[in-house]
């Protein structure tokens, strides 16, 4: 339950029960789709309970589908549909890389905005994102009541980045930690099984462009102790050449093999990142990939070993069929919250978790102002590390081990995993003109 | 049941009991240690139940131990740790890549076989791999005798590649081509939320260095019909640029997003593969990997999408936790059958599954001779393809869908797949002189 909502705006006064939007943006996750089942779940409860809401609409391809007043109508839907999307991965209404302009800039946005909200009479809306679409959340909350449409905004947390600040962990993170870390647990059983007299590394990239949540995780992988055959590389650690030949020659002449976890924005001390693959021409959002090959590659050179290496790129965070349970748990609960937050009047902010104890695990929601965390973002703390920083500290290990706990429940049919196949039917346009970007604003502030 | 045993070894007559000698050969898979519990639990059936059978031991690294005469005693190990072999990845004894020299060059190597086998009274010997290690296993039914130590030597199928002449599948490869589908469908639907303002293409890059048959399995990701957004991308079909930037393009503008799966053997008209990264210096013996971001590469040149890539490597043949329950019983069953076979006398064997039915998929075990597989190749057929090339047709669906049917069982502790702990107690050597290796012959087939 939210404590001391930061932020409380008030309801006009005759107004008719208030649609609500929801929307996805950014990169997504396994596990964004729970959160929109636990809202859209939510909403129908409260409207059937009376509660002063109307209709449930989704957005698609976040922000953009607002722009382009491409919205669904959620009560189209079969329950039995809605209800799958708690094991369905990717954004099940499309997501997006947008940001809006700020003022001046962003002037014809907003009004056009406030003039697709007013057409639909959407008095609540949730952005279910990062530490960005936060942003979006908030300006849509202080901006739009200029333009004469006053909203009740939340953003809605996910982020397999775990970065998000002033939560425990963002929803969907435990998930690719869970995913990641099995994978690497499996692998290095494959590999301590060829070591002998073929590969001896295994070098297994996982997501992390600007902080090393996944990569660290993946330290659950090995049993706790010594200088275990496994490596974390993060980005928080400037990646020293030299000291990662010794430690992976080390280890290999001790047990015969190893296996690294490396973030894909690893980092050298001049800062610039190990390898930046196939740019987008945006200076600064470079699309990585690829740092798993490189060390593959240093280390049959210098040490004239045999390596493998894996990119797992989209299969990490769309891995829903081996989801934590927890994660899913928590998904599931902060779209709920952002619903009776929204209800209780309170915008402008994000329910967030908050640990309670480690052992076991106990979280609650509460809910902060958006303004504390858009567009921050929160490093690994070195203390997860090791003090040598190749392995977790016991810190690290109380912090992720709760959150891949559970094997979450996935259907399959023939042998595959069931997906939500929503109708996804497009609400009637009201409005007499389609959107038209003015010039080209199209940022997307972390490509994937 | 095995009808008409190909080939019957003769049993010294006042032998005692012989003693069994199992061992891992080539790239492990997910299923290899269901085979090995399989075989084991058959043994300790059949020497309780008074056949003429003795101790069961491993020998560790594949034939390697052998030669080294480190083996280990499975006596020593619970029956708890045994059965949890079914739902353990890699090679619990550890694998080996490394080939017998024919003779004379060989000599050396028989002749310390045989005085290993004979100082433990091994009398059965069952080589647990490929195409190639089936001829390990022959060599030994044949050329032993000579050597003063018939045996009787039996070849247990194993690979992820599926190219083992003669079985309707080798036993690893339904778990990979789950894990594949599963990932490529999950990545799909991520892919899908995010190609309205962002990514619109991710490449997958599965194993197969001469075959298709992974990246075909993949295919089972979409919906069966029409020009999906789905390419499958093998070795047996030469890859044209112009064609392939083309069908993407299409799909693209289609659908708007679209999804690869390629083969690693992926090759040009000339035969050459479209990229041989890090090889080991042993010619024809490249190690591969690399032609995702290869591809990725391209298409971002060529069409300038946003594009995404993943390498799965080890991490798809190692992926227990979404092992198919089809491939685990049929890895198990070699295992008994291998055993059967054994105490019936049947060596220089291997016994394959053979496909009754498509559906319902129906299967069971026969005897081929080694001499009639072993290191041949079996290619993907060309009309389990559209005619196109791009996807399943729909015999292709019709082979592979029972395939990765059904979830095994996986069990799970804090949040991690539980791996069997053996003890591998080494058996107490009885040799008086170590091994040494008669010059460098150590040449690994088909590295990965």
């Amino acid at each position: 339950m939210p404590c001391s909502p930061p932020s409380t705006r008030a309801v006009p006064a005759k107004a008719p029960p208030r649609n609500a939007l929801y929307a996805q943006s950014g990169g997504v996750t396994a596990t964004i789709n729970a959160t929109a089942w636990g809202l859209i779940d939510e909403a129908r409860r409260a409207r059937r309970g009376g509660r002063p809401i109307g209709r449930i609409f989704a957005a698609r391809n976040g922000i953009l589908g607002v722009l382009r007043e491409d919205l669904v109508d959620l009560s189209a839907e079969s329950t039995a549909a809605l209800a799958a999307l708690r094991h369905t991965p990717g954004g099940a209404f499309g997501s997006c890389r947008y940001d809006l302009p700020p003022l001046p800039q962003g002037r014809v946005h907003y009004a056009r905005i406030a003039e697709v909200f007013r057409a639909h009479g959407i008095g609540y809306f949730f952005y279910n994102g990062g530490n960005g679409s936060a942003e979006t959340a908030q300006q849509l909350a202080t901006i739009l009541p200029d333009f004469g449409w006053p909203v009740i905004s939340l953003a809605v947390p996910k982020t397999i980045d775990n970065d998000i600040v002033g939560s425990d962990v963002s929803p969907g993170f435990g998930s690719v930690a869970k995913f990641a870390a099995t994978s690497l647990r499996e692998a290095s059983a494959d590999l301590a099984s060829m070591a002998d007299s073929s590969t001896k590394v295994f070098v297994m990239e996982v997501m992390g462009r600007h902080t090393g949540w996944i990569a660290a995780a993946c330290g659950l992988a090995l049993p706790q102790g010594g200088d275990g055959p496994l490596l974390l590389l993060v980005p928080e650690i400037t990646f020293d050449r030299r000291r990662f030949l010794e430690a992976v020659s080390a280890r290999v002449a001790r047990h015969g093999w190893c296996v690294v976890a490396v973030a894909e924005g690893l980092r050298l001390a001049d800062g610039r990142r190990l390898t930046a693959a196939g740019g987008d021409g945006i200076p600064g959002h470079e699309q990585l990939g690829g740092v798993a090959p490189l060390l593959a590659a240093m280390l049959r050179r210098e040490l004239r070993l045999k390596v493998h290496w894996s990119v797992l790129d989209y299969v990490q965070r769309a891995a829903r069929h081996l989801a934590s349970a927890v994660d899913v748990a928590q998904s599931e609960a902060v779209g709920h919250e952002a619903l009776r937050l929204a209800l209780a009047g309170h915008g402008n902010v994000m329910p967030v978790i908050r640990r309670d104890s480690d052992r076991p695990y106990r979280w609650h929601i509460e809910a902060a102002a958006l303004e504390t965390l858009m567009n921050r973002e929160r490093k690994l703390p070195r203390r997860f590390l090791s003090r040598d920083g190749w392995r977790l500290s016991a810190a690290g290990r109380a912090y992720f081990s709760p959150l891949i706990r559970g094997e979450a429940v996935q259907p399959f049919a023939d042998g595959l995993p069931v997906h939500a196949r929503l109708r996804l039917r497009p609400l009637p346009r009201r409005l007499d003109s389609p959107w038209r970007e003015p010039g080209r604003h199209k940022t997307g502030r972390k490509p994937r």
